[in-house]
């Protein structure tokens, strides 16, 4: 079927291409006109105003939009103009499920229909699928499904469940890598807390490295000063692991082999120091709105959490906190800061 | 090669089986004569005693130890007697390092070598392979490779990571599943981190899947008084998500795919509320070695610690704390507990 | 000065007694007839309906709500029609700092001036006074200030910060105990993260005092089965605390002394076992505030959150999550729940 | 009575100087010479050598050693030779407590008594007294009560808990600041526990402060892009608090006051931005050995932990796990890091 697609960053880019492999007529648009023109290359119908790309889209319009969370009301603001009774507005980024709730609710009273869907696969995605976490109105996301249908990864790649009833796989598209999840806001709500568990997931995984890493600290000297606990045995701490066959040899059989674990390895591999990383680690919103909701619900996330707040510490912001530890530690004992040495 | 197997509980059994079916030859022996039995019907060679066992292994022996880490020592004090110069015996359980690094010193001053092996695959290591994490001499490690490479998953089954080097395959058995780590200590210490990362990757599916459960707390009436925190937008909250095809289609194409995944939906599919889990959660002893050999290297690991505690919480060992603050709060405030329906 | 108080619960109550004892005349009004009566009884101007209170108030008036956050802008919805250019608003209780942010911004567009203020010191404020922190605009708080002077606890309980400076003492009120802390919401805020941090520090007490209560395990007979971490150095868990004792000398020149400390020694005298507590502890918003505070600020708080989500834990909020740690367990490793004794 | 000190600094000093202030008889010995003519230049007895200050205390000896616990089995095994049958050890400083049990044990063997004392008190104590936690025999440590009565801040300056009985009163020395909390080890075991608190709420203080200082963060610009989350409403965050306002306002009639507040407040007096701390955070061992304990007793100390791990990533052990991060979000998302400018 038709769709139009706005915003061509790497993510729309693959989107349209996987679309375009499957059969589907794209029109795109994007305030880049070279993004407009790299798909147009590949068979996709380019536009250069959201004006000429809503005109090139056939009626009910069914319009993807793949932007930063920040600049989607902006962009909707535009559009939602130039559309009709009818028309379908897909919002397939990383927006806060509460303003799907909202941009449903207004939209429906302007006879617009609104699907928010949470979208996970990056960059990988073109090749492997996407799996698509879906929030709106029943009958529009029925009416969409040839979309969703080719962007997940399909039924045959991963077996179903064993414990899976016929029933269940009758009723539900889980198995072709795409549900519908709910109403408004039910998709990104999905996919938010499928980004809550993934920072908790990677932090699971670099803490443990990094216990590896540091398993040789026995063969350091060690200071014996009232600033400085003691190692008491550190006949314990002899051990220079190499990280990149660890994690590879976890990749099979193990409990906890992932897809994530499969990336760890693979940039260990790379380079065992991680030399090019500064250890500043971005956010990007769901997390924090995951702990958010968890709040709200009064569910304790004591994982997800210490997650989040070690992307804040490795970027500096538990600062001022620091200093104030020291000046506590100064006030009460006379403590003063070791200089930068790791201890 | 021959292999001598003590301790035929699940894990022993399986792993005794699959090197059967591998073309090795095992002597079995367990306190439990019917587990003797089990095995001698399968093709292994039974004993009734440890003694008898050690008679019928070739010298130099390979005896592999599959027992709860708090009896190995005294299985050691019986076992070691009968033992001659140049003979193996294999920790295959859970052992703490410390315990292998002591053990490994003192057997060696009698000629017996020590071999500590983290076994990772749970009850479906007979036939997907078992994840071994090997610590000890490199003679001794290699001369035992046929076994570790019958038990192991082998290779083809994952493909290797696209970045690693010829090089590094070439003198690496980690492809094979098996991998020598270090020397004596080093096969548990790498196991031990495993598990305290398996701890952090199934707190945040739980949590995360706790969020979702709780997602329609909005449809039920809010208590309006000061000792309930308000939930200022119910129309948040009203999602019932099906929560057994959200881990089905997270199982394909998403960023937390992983087999603790796949385990979690065939159990969600089984029973979607667990009515049969009461949700006391027991931690096994390597989860905690983790967090104190981080404390001991000063590594920050909140995650993996968060993970822990909650199954400590899960099983009360709070509550005397909680006791605490409830009466901290009678004191400044005069509130009364509220009694136990679920905020 | 002439003040107005809506809501006659115990803060209400007391904070109208220790204004009454400092000289200030207080209209009273509760929606329950006899907490006015109550008041009425000690010299305040009783008042059977919001109309008949603003009536008796003079104008400019001055209106104290102390009232659960829940239901204060239902009472405003009542109120403010009834009042007139240059009355003022004061929301003495526990709201949330953004509603203050746009009742004020509503308010003044009635000519109506609003303070929010943060009010610590529980049932214990009206003998030491109240801790206050205010929002609003300068010369309307410094209008309030002989009623925030007489519900402080006042200058010379507790000495000036040896470092104060005469500069800031001159134009600070915090030493008498009540602080302008900025615009609309800025005394929420503050109290919001007292509040945050309070949790903290109970938290803080209540884990020690659990580690100590706890010291004996070694003991108790430990099982040796793969479900039970063993406990290798049970010597070094054979002591009974008398915990009252602790809390008691604690109170005395250590680094941890403080007014929670005091309230908990008080609490373990008076029942070592705390026995008529369960354990269920509430949260009533400040907290949950708190941390969403600081995700908002990208400002790392591992300490106040793990606070928040023993509360939660403590309401058994985490028990499906760990329903599903256990059905983890089951899967991957056969595990069986253990009964409920205590490990 | 007679006391010998072993080790003369801060800690050291002070407590000679209290002690000697109260009447008592010091002899002094440290490896520095001048730590020791300065004390004998205030009244105390100097020795150039251990043998010299065991010749000079009459028997049976009662010896203090005030040292890091680096080094207490280092002075041991010089002092326990030069001591006779009946003398006593003390150990004052942070030793752990599984080595006052071995110790206790092994210098039995040999006549020598020896007990364990957690001293908290901080440079303050020379004024205001040193909070003594006691480990050891019954008899020993009543024998040794006129110096404890002395170090410690005695009865008078902290009022009795009002719940506490007479019963109570008559049999613990809790009053006086002092108390013999159990065998070997249990002084310090209490010291550790309380030093494991200290962590845990100085810890909140600091994360709350921090929460303040960054309330003003929606007046400065923010980026939007994929890696940055969204701060939806920067009117909430516009707040400039005066943090030693704050702290001064919240040490009066609060429920957070406490003496660590005292010293924060001073702290934030002296340097409102604490320019002269980088913020690296030492621990001395008594927060590990915490949480470690802990961890042996299945006891959950989410707090307590998380505020030792923020000590930990403040002197940057968390670098390599980031880098880790960071390297797993390049592999899923083509992430690439932000630099570092704060967000």
């Amino acid at each position: 079927m038709q769709l139009g697609m706005v915003g061509l960053g790497r993510m729309g880019n693959y989107m349209v291409q996987r679309l375009m492999r499957g059969g589907h007529e794209c029109v795109v648009y994007d305030a880049r006109p070279e993004s407009v023109a790299e798909l147009a290359g590949l068979g996709a119908t380019g536009s250069a105003s959201l004006a000429e790309f809503v005109s090139k889209l056939a009626h009910p319009r069914a319009i993807w939009l793949m932007l930063p969370a920040a600049i989607v009301d902006k962009v909707l603001a535009s559009l939602v103009p130039l559309l009709e009774n009818g028309d379908i507005v897909i919002d397939g980024g990383n927006s806060y499920y509460h303003d799907d709730i909202r941009r449903g609710a207004d939209l429906i009273t302007k006879g617009i229909h609104y699907v928010d869907v949470g979208t996970s696969g990056g960059v990988f995605g073109l090749e492997r699928g996407y799996c698509l976490m879906i929030g709106g109105e029943k009958g529009i996301v029925e009416h969409l499904s040839p979309i969703f249908a080719t962007l997940a990864p399909g039924v045959g790649k991963t077996e179903a469940s064993p414990n899976r009833s016929p029933e269940a796989a009758a009723v539900s598209t889980a198995e072709q890598g795409y549900l519908h999840c709910g109403p408004h806001g039910a998709g990104h709500f999905v996919k938010m807390v499928h980004n809550g568990i993934e920072y908790g997931l990677m932090a699971a995984y670099a803490e443990g490295i990094n216990i590896l890493k540091h398993a040789n600290i026995g063969a350091a000297s060690h200071e014996a000063d009232a600033e400085t606990a003691p190692l008491a045995h550190p006949e314990h701490f002899q051990y220079d692991f190499n990280l990149q066959d660890v994690a590879e040899v976890w990749r099979r059989g193990s409990v906890i082999t992932s897809w994530l674990l499969d990336l760890t390895a693979d940039a260990l591999h790379a380079d065992p120091a991680l030399a090019k990383y500064a250890g500043r680690v971005s956010d990007s919103g769901e997390g924090r709105w995951t702990i958010m909701a968890a709040i709200d619900e009064s569910v304790p996330t004591p994982v997800l959490s210490a997650a989040l707040y070690g992307r804040f510490s490795s970027r500096d912001n538990d600062e001022f906190a620091n200093k104030v530890l020291s000046a506590m530690r100064a006030g009460f004992g006379g403590h003063v800061e070791k200089p930068a040495a790791k201890s």
